[in-house]
């Protein structure tokens, strides 16, 4: 760039100053439009933060945007939300999902079609499947779960699968060595994501085996970060609402 | 389930072996419709298998089933397959995606509709990439692709991104740091699945700090293995079938 | 599959969906008979389960099961299960192996036949030893242990192994480096299981020291998960088992 | 010890001497009778073995003891071997299993009782199977085998665990994942013993996925170091030779 | 060195104590310039210290060298500094950067010259880059900040630069996927370096996952350990004196 | 954002479309720039590319840019070169740090003014501080060398240093424990980037080892990737130019 | 060894019965000498261990043994300690050693000969030393110590070293970077055992990077699990004992 | 430093200049005693080393100490060694050791005293117990040693020590499970370190499970890296010149 050495070093760096300023207005107009490209709802990650200054972020975002979510909820996080919650925002608590929503009106999410099915191999790893559910809700998507049908019997499995066949797209949460998803994934025709759980002990018990072994996998399936309930809700719906966009 | 003591043990031992034998028999019954139920083409890893009986794994499978895949090939598996092609099995070497096709027959793969976008990081990751694209487009689906709009700079990202958009799905492979993925995902409002490849160095350079990276991230995004073209192509797939199922 | 082309995509999935219900029907009756066909107890995780489900999970098996254990109790999960225990069922605490038994009737496990000697190299490791001897007992198998005979010095180990070794199988656990096991195997001539136990500090202090080493031995040794008391005792009750099955 | 004052340090250096000296002739005399107490073959892993030291421990194993197994053989230890053997020394190349036997006499093993079962889940699992199979014949045990049934197919599982499910004890040789071996345990009532496989790719593809997913299963499970065919092999006949002890 | 034998042992070994100690003499001049070579503030670390015994050092370093910082402080840390402070030292808490400046006088750092950006992909990485800006400040230097412009939107990000750019180094700090730094790093022509910090979850969610994404970055950025915040302030210091020093 | 419901999903998703092809355009006139912004030169990484396709690479990029460099060639990489290199390019071998330069020009790199110091541990770490030199110069600075610093002897190190002291900032390779970068960190007070080498053996002897001592570092220094030249070169270059800007 | 079928399958085991028996009593009257040959204090490690169990355990070594020493004592552990104690053992509570000393008479330990030299980085790693000192104390060592002689400036180390330069053996506790006991190593000719603490924090904090630091070290180093002041003080005491043996 | 204002900028940058020389000068001469004052041999690894540049290392070492050692021999090291060789340099090959030792003279090295025993468990660890006898012997003490004595029988082990006890200190190499120092040091009473070694397979087979089964031995033991024969036969001679020292 200097190279041809016809440029002072100071009018370069002028320009490159310039080039720089100009580059970045352009930039700032860009993002405005992220939310609106993506379809994704506001959610707030609670866990690691502040209980006060996770509050005051909440109430911003939902002024903001008219509906707000946040995962990982501690009670202490919740108390605080209670504490500065204004008479006119509306604050509904999802426990299962350890999770609120605050809205500022009484509109219901507007279906946007598509249909998410969700299974859990035990009972340990239903908070991470409702964070799921909460979402994929959120995104405008019918939700349909079965819960536990790995450590109960396999009778279980195939008795749900009957029920939630007819969805678009398939969320199977399983922790130690975490096979249920691939199972699914060779009984069904559409995509199978596995959401591995740490529920396991010992060697690689946080959800690591279940991590590996849904990459291992011989059949057909994504996967999510251990315990990201949110990212697997979030990108079943992008799934599901395929057939239901032209 | 001894426990009642009415059962003599010999009369529960009997009971058992019959009760297995007959849901065996049940099982074996099922299993013949899972080819059917998917919707995969046939797939054979050559990778770790001995030449000779690669080939011959080959040869059964296009018997059996008028069109077969084999991936990660070494000129050794190639030089096997040669020898032992029947003239009525046409073979097609895809030397990019590492893999050949073979067929009893002419008729190319009937379109299923659904489209989906392959995006590279850089030109390393192609192999991968083209291995997803066999792979969707014998699952019928149309394949779009750009490679190396990573490295090679942003704008090429953004201009390739224009042609891609109307896409179902985007697989993006990307190695060393592997944030293309998640930079994807915050573009579109599609399905995006990241496939981390082994072509960094030195820490975690082995598609582990990019299979960290796409796992840890705030974009919603759904992962395969390190490597795996096979698995993220058949995953998008079914993604892109989505809509046409009706 | 559709590629002759001859059956229309409707034709297809119609099928398609007649089938998979049909294979689902047919697997929901199988899996009625796998308590039968295993011989395990009905044994709960307590672990990671909220004290009240947890609770309310042991008496839906007591119920139906008629006897029912769950291991690794915190006081918690016993102040629940003691609030909500109904007249009729009786409640077995097994401090040591941080375990409780609850049944309906006052039968004993009537016994199967076979012997289980447990070691265990120092006091740290009895309470996974205690797991693993109550799931034995409840397969029926006699047990006989002999704890602390790593540490104290190895002439315990010799004079317990004169008493233990009409056993049919050998559960050694062990934690720090996890030797025991294989000084074991090189002794006797019975099937010995490795349990790494989770008592060291450091490097790899968690039991994956202990892993790795029983994994790596030159002994002929099989080994369970770190901490994996259950897994040891229904593993080694379904060895004793064998020459009383015929 | 010293403490007490009573014994000058010579006198206690002089006695920790004698004692010393007497422990060690006493234990001496204890280990020569090691390979009749535990009842293994001879066994000699060739892997990291230069070929010519190989075959010379070969050739003193079989003289001393009338046969003698390796394992892991390259070519190059092949040759070494071949090119020493004497004419009395029988030579028996098993090539699936890279092993050989040699041998002074002509009689067979005699077979001590009990039928061991192996399995695979790919093709790539046979040589380790295979390893298994060596030893556990050597050792006296009739072995059934039924490979490449977990990805070819479920209904080729159940049509081999009808022939297989007398045997004693089950090998279920596994590599990626590694579930075949939970999917076997809960169908059978015998002892189940899972052999990882270094056959995969990608993240844990060593290996480490199948190990890290057959510890954490929540069947019951015993395991073998990763391509460990010797361990589980001996292992599963001691189990087989159970029965039949008395 | 005893080869030519000319020398006795005991020779040799008294020119050997003489030597060493001489040398030692000799060394225990040079460090006394230690602090006056490096140009850093005296700071000391308060995890894992004893409460008491932290005072005690910070008190001791404050009249040694007129001022001094810890950093990492708990409650408690806090309370036994309070609780032992004399009249003439004066104490600042800087309750964002978990950090405390003791002082025996009223005049601020003198400046040095030179400018830090500091930036933060989210809210949860607030506390490190204080502890950054603290050091940086104490060396001397202005520092601008910039913080959660990562997850709130890269438009945040643009207007950031554009007041942060005259800047002579920038320090970011992101934890999951940690890919701000790179993206700075591509957008500007100063060093950038990069801070990962531990609030992820899930698999290498301590930190490591942007940790390994910013060592295989393609960009130009070099690192600091995890939550290190210290050292990314200090080295930043050193960089942005560089201009100065002439 | 569809909540309010005043817009028919129609018309949403055309909106969506248009703005995000608006945003793209936008977009892709931005990175345009991007060299000149950030004063790299034009690197490319030859390792893990096909000879063939990497010589291409070049070729283009050379034409592009007039001037191009690759690192990490193997001698196939070279054979490839030279086989394609049009008579206008010319080529210049750097043995040491296994790299090439091509100009299309005679005019050497301007200078920018700033001096880079690079110092080693051990011989083996040269290549790696061979590559960094070449980036360094590549971008107009000074640059001086003292290699085998470390393991000849402290007494080198210090001569070494009195030459060296006038530079800008210190690069530091090491492998093994990798302690050198600390103790020139010690010693001098400008900005010391340590490189961790791939030079030690058993336990983290890949260069994971030299990078966590260097990362845990009590001393101020910041690392990049084990072997990881390029970045050191030109972080490096970045941290010299510094006091030339102005 | 049955192979040559000249013995009856019942014979054999009977042979096999009466070996055992016969082994195993000579092996148990040889152990009991063994607290004499390897000459070492009996040590209790308090922490994992119940406080109620850990006291009697202690008050049984004390009364069989004379006197007895524990570490990593909780204050639980010694409340649970100082209740049961009889009147007749006097207990000796090190603080900073985290550990006790029981004793059933006056007589101090008798000097064996030998001094070692204990060296910390810093005050952070003063409990591990402590360990260390306590058990070289009960081996008859004299022990000096130099603590805090890393951070605090190399000019305290080497005016510790002067100091300490006689003793047989050094003792160098170091936690982050861990790289004072090589700085030591290249300074003495007498043996240096690292001791890596787990004071750190971030990438490998616990203590890993200063045990792969140590082990990778180009100086002569021995060393010890991370915290392992134990095993450094027994393994120091018998080097020190080595020169008075005689 | 410059927080009292007194000193200008540059007066303090120029004392800076004046101090930091004068340190360096001063420690420059410090460093040229370091060889006599450690007692160690020069020591060259040849593993790693391009074979010219070792060769030419190796002879400038033995012209300058009349006397080296290279490790970790190719045959293309000792080929260009052999290529290199001047008349008056003798050279002798330890083939077993993978080493060579360089001399201008014809003196052997010169006793100092202490007796070093080194065992190994199995033959592949025969190397690097050579090369720790070679190093050991080169500092003057008298070796014995005890090979294969871990795999082929404890019988052997109990014979070989009696003839190894009088040994000073003891070294036991070991790969696999690596528990064959620990034994040793429950059965001798003098210092005992371990050498992992990496001849074993699958999980953490090279070496790892060793060293973290010597590092969380209940017996007391020092290690050293994995392979590193040189660091423990260095090790065991300064502590085997212990008693000589006097």
């Amino acid at each position: 760039m200097y190279r041809n050495g016809e440029v002072s070093e100071d009018e370069a760096a002028g320009a490159l100053e310039g080039l720089r300023i100009e580059v970045l207005d352009g930039m700032a107009r860009i993002d405005a439009g992220r939310s609106v490209r993506c379809g994704m709802p506001e959610v707030v990650l609670a866990e690691g933060k502040e209980p006060e200054a996770f509050a005051e972020i909440m109430l911003a975002q939902v002024k903001a945007a008219g509906r707000c979510v946040a995962t990982r909820l501690s009670p202490e996080h919740l108390d605080a939300l209670r504490a500065r919650l204004p008479p006119d925002v509306r604050m509904e608590h999802r426990e299962a999902a350890r999770a609120v929503i605050l809205s500022t009106g009484d509109e219901p999410v507007p279906p946007r079609g598509g249909t998410v099915a969700i299974l859990t191999a035990g009972t340990s790893d239903i908070p991470v499947a409702e964070e799921a559910r909460l979402i994929a809700e959120e995104m405008g998507c019918e939700v349909r779960t079965a819960y536990d049908v790995g450590v109960a019997g396999i009778h279980r499995l195939f008795s749900a699968l009957k029920d939630l066949i007819p969805a678009d797209v398939f969320i199977v949460a399983a922790g130690r060595e975490g096979t249920l998803p691939a199972i699914v994934a060779g009984l069904v025709d559409r995509p199978v994501i596995g959401v591995p759980v740490s529920t396991g002990y010992g060697y690689m018990g946080g959800g690591e085996a279940a991590l590996a072994s849904m990459l291992q996998s011989c059949s057909v399936l994504a996967v999510v970060n251990i315990d990201a309930g949110f990212t697997a809700g979030a990108f079943a719906a992008q799934v599901a609402h395929g057939g239901r966009r032209e």
